[in-house]
């Protein structure tokens, strides 16, 4: 196991990031992460990178901020920061995010007024980095002390540490004899999937399950992709690995029916919201109930018009990894390729161009759920009114 | 002792910097000084800050990069790193660096050359942002588990790590009743001898001790300085912590005698030169001398035209808390405040106005080396030629 983090950092570098010769790769670290981040150097610069610039947030150096900083600084950020990022899009740059959480609870007992001034580490000219398609990116999950207790907590600190480890292991398919040829044939069933869903051009689509009955209108010119994209320059790369998804943004305002999530929902902030139900009405969900942490998510869903509304549908079938292994990760980036899920609030205006991008969601918030399990049947909804089974037991029927 | 880095972290802000209310702080940080790091950043906080900005640098990605980086990249900084430090200037904030190895040999074993053409984190923007005095700064000592490794290596980890905390909290006076009102005393007696010793506008001092006999000459206009500076917005702050020094740049051309080295010189990468003794021709050392790395300094010291000659001179007294220690830190920060020193190579420009400053001796290097103790007596000279004791037994005189 101890050339995983360099078989993880190659694959992040040469088939996540895809970084090309000359460029300058940046690295988001935290600190907990620094093996990974080391790796992903060595294999940036063996793969011809011009330069590794890491830059570091450390929760803790937050909390000091929440807790003591005055208060009319809160929403303050340095101008270096937001040019950087801009730089990093205009000298067309390779980006790679570390995933995982390094310090869950880290802001408890703060004010949560306080705490949700400060919204470091995002920042918003990531967006247009993002919208602007100027680097090529991925995000990979780093594994480290504080995580591997959170989702191990019976284990010992390292036998945690170890079992987390041998899941990213796995569910990012470093068992293979080939990683690359492995993601490659996967990203090529998805690239497959999503292409043809856009082609059926469906006008919604059905969930049933447990607890489950939603109809979710599709707008007409949005397309289904999965994690493979492409930058202005051509570049292809994989902007999440693991991914199992493909995903759409639907119409929000043609949302009907029930949905239960069929796992526990975690929230940024590690509050964990469970048995979590909603009802929808043209569009919007008009009853949110939840066993635990409900108040939390409704006082969230009603900060803007975007936010009880869907910004985003995500099928993902039997053979992804990620699922099989029935662990709750805290981590979106793994939980929501676990099963096909939902987001309330913003979508993502490029999957359409022009009109049609236009009628996609907007809000400040994005949260995905998990709705998926074998017993659900995701069926397309033709504009005659035709029903195409797409997802059975986990199976594909497109 | 637990304390210790919360009491050395609000003496580094109150202090060292000086941290005005609404200023941004900028921290310079290395795997390895995380506690310290955030207790800076909660005290920052505590004394006004708009912003703790941490800025991280990695050994182990350099490592990566002089290993692995293609050959025509070595010297590539990006543009965003000199452009923050040039807005941390335009901006008039404050800067706290963290001083003490974390990762000691870790170029062991890789191409010299290479290793020698990636200057970071040092970037010629620093040298430009200290000139212009537009940030109130500091430098103060972060132990670590690798530096405690380094500087006690008979003790295991955990009582190496204490013991380093205790030196550290000793030599920054953290052990007084008021540590505040001990640097303030401290910096007034040196600061009172450092203008009694411009006063005397002295054209030469000499140096008499154990295999020392050295005749150094001073320029005129040229001032002696402690580490109290001000900033051009007269913002006093202190720029290092410890500080025992009082030091002036000497005139390039005029130094004479044979010089000795009252305790090991340790190298920038960590390299021990024992032993060392020069001899000094119209301000050229002639002869170097030393019982181990010896070839490698006078390879440094051919560099260029300035590395063979004096850029600073500096008088310790006996009062000086980090001598009694005995130990070699490996570390300038400490080391040089052990006991009187001198510096081959570049000067303080800043020292001397107009022509006076002209004459400050240039050069890409600056390595100062002890040459100090008890038995050592420094005599001021007059432009008449009268001799005045300047420091005797480790006490001034003046």
């Amino acid at each position: 196991m101890n050339d995983i983090p360099q078989r993880l950092a190659e694959l992040a570098v040469r088939v996540g990031a895809n970084v090309q010769p000359g460029q300058i790769v940046s690295v988001m670290c935290e600190p907990g992460k620094e093996s990974l981040t080391r790796a992903v150097a060595e294999q940036a610069y063996r793969a011809g990178a011009r330069f590794v610039d890491v830059q570091w947030f450390d929760p803790w150096v937050k909390r000091a901020r929440i807790a003591h900083a005055p208060e009319d600084t809160l929403e303050f950020v340095p101008s270096w920061i937001g040019e950087r990022m801009l730089q990093l899009g205009e000298q067309r740059c390779a980006r790679v995010g570390l995933s995982g959480p390094t310090a869950p609870g880290i802001l408890d007992g703060l004010d949560p007024v306080r705490a949700g001034r400060d919204r470091l580490p995002a920042i918003r000219e990531s967006v247009q980095v993002l919208d602007a398609r100027t680097t090529n990116w991925t995000v990979v999950p780093a594994p480290n002390p504080a995580w591997a207790a959170l989702v191990h907590p019976d284990l010992e600190p390292e036998a945690a540490l170890a079992r987390l480890w041998e899941q990213i292991a796995h569910v990012c398919r470093l068992d293979e004899d080939d990683p690359v040829a492995a993601w490659s044939e996967r990203r090529d069933v998805l690239v497959g999937v999503a292409g043809r869903l856009s082609d059926r051009a469906f006008d919604a689509i059905h969930y049933e399950g447990p607890g489950t009955d939603l109809t979710v209108g599709l707008i007409p010119g949005v397309r289904w992709i999965a994690a493979r994209m492409h930058t202005v320059d051509g570049i292809e790369h994989m902007a999440n690995i693991p991914s199992e998804e493909v995903f759409t943004s639907p119409d929000p305002e043609r949302v009907d029916g029930v949905v239960r999530a069929s796992k526990p929902l975690v929230l940024q902030d590690g509050t964990v919201v469970r048995d979590l139900t909603m009802r929808f009405e043209g569009g919007r969900a008009v009853h949110v109930d939840a066993a635990t942490a409900g108040d939390t998510l409704r006082t969230i869903m009603d900060r803007d018009g975007g936010a009880r509304r869907l910004g985003e549908v995500a099928l993902v079938d039997g053979q992804g990894r990620i699922g099989a292994l029935d662990t709750v990760f805290y981590d979106t980036l793994l939980d929501e390729n676990a099963a096909s899920h939902i987001a309330i609030g913003t979508g993502f205006p490029f999957l359409g161009a022009g009109e049609a991008g236009g009628r996609i969601n907007e809000s400040e918030i994005h949260i995905d759920f998990m709705i998926g399990s074998p017993e659900m049947r995701v069926t397309g909804i033709t504009a005659s009114g035709d029903r195409v089974p797409i997802l059975v037991a986990g199976e594909w029927q497109v």
